[in-house]
């Protein structure tokens, strides 16, 4: 039985590992990356190397970032009294497209999640804690993981750690389809949601 | 509005330029990176620039080769009689799983299809009838071609350029779903295709 060469082997087996990429679909990847200009596939060879070396976790927020602390927070243009807490940074790329939030973001990287072996120790809520001791203008925290189970259990928790501080604890509103994911939410609803956000 | 630094705004772009991969697969590909290991990351870099400069194509049959030339083309246990035509490197590996055929091959790195502007011009037609005419020994060529109208009309066209050679032309028999690509047969469908295969 032929297989294919290594280099191609090796490829396509780095490929399948992606997340959402089968072994058919890693097959097409490299053989259409075999296809493309030398350039072309050095270019997405850099971009891979560059993104994963030049981007750390911002210090003050744990968003992903080139600078530190990041642009967001850096700015003195943001609400210093309201933190948004989110699961992922991209979750922060969707907020700010709604551009109804002009405050500041905590970044979790995940949410609770004891099938996947994901506890609160996993996540950045030590320093999302350390954060509210060490700014005390912050007043209030918005509580924006994912409208579904994991989400809902990483925002309870985390309720339940900042209220005895005395810090309102808010949860974005159910105006995000239950059981969805934040990321796919389009602008508006993203818009009413954090309108309509309640007290925890 | 806030948008990503610069370094994962370039990668999900070049992510996004992959077949099959839309903006929110790449966006999720680039963060999927950035959570990996630096290793790991430098992994899939390494593999993605080895297999474009380790590959090549075969002198003598066009297939991604790392040697010239490839494995098939070396063997002296394949039977030098027929030669199997098929439009991309990954059939050879889809009829080489079926193991029914035991001749060599030609890949003519795609089909003529005039919508995508690809003429005969683009594939490896050439190499393909100079092949034939410096082995004398093949005395029948398969058109494995896919069996779509694309895969039919390159058949047809390689059907008449050869057959004034006086070398039996056969096409891989319709076992294959019509429409379909020939990638995706079973290994047992694609073993009654190239057993029922008819002359032209």
């Amino acid at each position: 039985m032929h297989i294919y060469p290594e280099p191609i082997a090796k490829l396509i087996d780095e490929f399948n590992k992606l997340p959402g990429i089968g072994p058919k679909s890693a097959q097409r990847l490299a053989f259409y990356l075999l296809n493309r200009k030398e350039e072309d596939v050095s270019q997405l060879a850099k971009a891979i190397v560059e993104a994963k070396s030049r981007i750390k976790y911002c210090s003050v927020c744990c968003n992903l970032t080139e600078k530190d602390p990041c642009d967001i927070c850096n700015s003195v243009k943001r609400d210093d009294s309201i933190l948004c807490v989110v699961e992922e940074p991209r979750d922060v790329v969707a907020i700010e497209k709604a551009s109804e939030f002009r405050g500041r973001y905590h970044v979790l990287h995940g949410s609770i999640s004891p099938i996947d072996g994901i506890g609160p120790e996993e996540l950045k809520i030590k320093e999302l804690l350390a954060h509210l001791q060490k700014v005390p203008r912050i007043t209030e925290v918005l509580l924006a993981t994912n409208p579904n189970i994991e989400g809902e259990a990483t925002a309870m928790y985390i309720a339940r750690l900042i209220k005895p501080l005395g810090i309102r604890v808010t949860r974005i509103a159910h105006g995000l389809p239950v059981g969805g994911d934040l990321e796919y939410a389009d602008e508006v609803t993203l818009m009413r949601a954090i309108e309509g956000r309640r007290e925890l």
